[in-house]
């Protein structure tokens, strides 16, 4: 090993934890073991450097959007993409950057509805082997709550008379739905509040190379609190998660976005 | 839990017991276990309410499109995404609803060329375990079927000659395997008919993001004998099992087709 | 079985090995196995003929891209795909084909970048087993290589002032990494040549559907010294492993590339 490649351990460590902390019935893992620092360097030390000193060490570590909310983008675009093998290093991640259980609850099933019904199946296999670990449960958390944010009802009846009048003879069982189960249901659960669903699903669309529906999304982030700066930090956190071609052809269409609502020009925070 | 959440025990527990059905040797399994109605619980009951109060008792029970065609969707977008952690409980329910051993042989055959071959290797594996199960297999069906369906020369004349125009320079090996293998053989194959391999196209095109592609085998499958009511409950059920925004980019598509053939104010048979 | 129907017993019997070549240990596999040739054949014998007589045997063995570059561009269709369960059948083809363990480890780490960080996690944890197999190891290379491929300083500088003022105001951090990582780091690691990154590049694209992206990679990748014969190859190799659907969205781009350099005419070298 060239001296001047210093292989910082904490991080990795963690996530071999994942092999060993329960080496009784790892045989019972819902998921496949990341491979360990030392599989990594064996197998592919490029890999393994960029994985520690640009993701982990440097990406993770920029300002314009907290450890927090890096969970929320990375988690939305893994489970989009079914990328099961990371997610147990980053469901632990996203509970010790303070994520709380009922929101990764939430984040599941909101994308259940945004990125298909088994990509949320095998997020909440995972997130139970590693609940278990911590001795956390939802168990207590009633599935439907008893109170719902409340409803913009203007914004709605709007959003429901372009649908009906643009789709209606296409598919009414799909409007139903939209409006039944998404907008009445769904996005007023109080579990997770409006600007992180958002956060989820404008990650999840462009992590699935869903550009042409991120406008409506990233605007109604925007109305629910997501700042330029923010927006413009999760397409570089996206870049590594859901890779370089995404991001880019999600660009022009967060341009256009950032140019209507006149903060284009705003800073982003930038301290690259 | 709170009263009035009343969780409904029997289609859960069927997914539960492809868990237990085969205990001893659950460590041969090729696939990993979807979680159990307990695990579903204790981790997300909000997903563990949707899953089973909207998806398995209300959208299953749709009118317009009947249980065994809402399994060929379900199977297809499940495949062509290679989400295989519901692969198991789906094979088990196509079966049950009447899809036959051979026509899920072909659909994997089919899945193979218009989604990727891994995706129909993963499908094989897992398939080859519920058969298992059931005693059942396909050995002594023919791979190259004695009589092939009629093919009507003219449009695949047609066919070629625009194809040959456009793309003839750009891949002859693309277009020698469009003729022979697809246009030739897999669609005169008899043990899926017409109608059902267009529902498998459309189905994995909706549920992979490719909507370009969609006006193409939407007219064939109308051709085929698909009904307007049909095509606008398949986006019903591929709202959950693909996400909604890969439905909403088809919806324009869907519509003008509709719109071509004079069949968009035709009812849709919406009982919601 | 038929007669006529003659099933060569190698290629698949290759793959069965996966299995039984470690059968103490196969609980700890990182891998679902692939199905047997007689699991196959009982399942589908459709699709285990298809592999076989259309795919191993022909495909794999026309003119125009040789076996090592089919390798290179079926694993980055599989890898871009997260497809993990063809990936020890093709990494082992791979090495046997001549891809060195070196240009393994470079073709995972450039599809982090190019396909999202957990794909190339999953294609190194199987990776790993592959080279445990064989005695393989890249232990001894360093992670960063002493010595850079030269850099076109004048086109780079064209790169970064377009997309400067293009994107500029969008993700600084984007830009940051795209020049500071991929430019002026990734692009210049001497482990991969340029032509072949420009392979694995476009090949990811066209897997993943991301047509609008390939314009500038076909293009690269012709200037790195890709012929027309060889990319209209990658398209034939394409259709199979990434699906008939994201190759005939790709045609249209690479015509126009093809148009553009002038050499649509130009034989491509078909022996079909």
């Amino acid at each position: 090993m060239r001296s001047g490649y210093l292989f910082a351990l904490l991080p990795i460590a963690a996530l071999v934890s994942a092999c060993s902390s329960t080496p009784s019935d790892s045989s019972s893992q819902r998921y496949t073991p990341s491979p360990s620092q030392a599989e990594m360097r064996q197998t592919s030390p490029a890999f393994a450097h960029y994985t520690q000193d640009v993701v982990l060490d440097d990406l993770w570590n920029r300002p314009g959007l907290n450890q927090r909310d890096r969970s929320i983008v990375t988690l939305s675009a893994l489970i989009a993409q079914n990328q099961t093998i990371e997610l147990p290093f980053h469901f632990r991640r996203a509970l010790d950057n303070g994520v709380t259980p009922l929101e990764l609850s939430e984040l599941i099933t909101h994308l259940a509805f945004y990125s298909g019904w088994a990509n949320a199946t095998s997020a909440t296999a995972i997130l139970n082997e590693v609940f278990d670990e911590r001795g956390i449960s939802n168990a207590d958390t009633p599935a439907m709550p008893e109170q719902r944010l409340p409803l913009d009802e203007e914004a709605e009846q709007q959003r429901q008379n372009i649908v009906q009048e643009t789709y209606g003879g296409v598919s009414p069982g799909v409007l139903h739905y939209t409006t039944d189960v998404l907008f009445l249901d769904l996005w007023l659960r109080p579990g997770l509040v409006p600007r992180d669903r958002s956060l989820v699903t404008v990650s999840a669309l462009v992590a699935t190379g869903q550009a042409e529906q991120v406008t409506f999304h990233l605007n109604r982030a925007m109305d629910n609190g997501l700042s330029k700066a923010q927006a413009s930090e999760v397409l570089t956190q996206l870049a590594f998660y859901a890779g370089w071609p995404r991001v880019f052809s999600a660009m022009p269409v967060f341009k256009s976005v950032f140019e209507e609502r006149g903060v284009l020009n705003q800073p982003a925070n930038d301290a690259s």
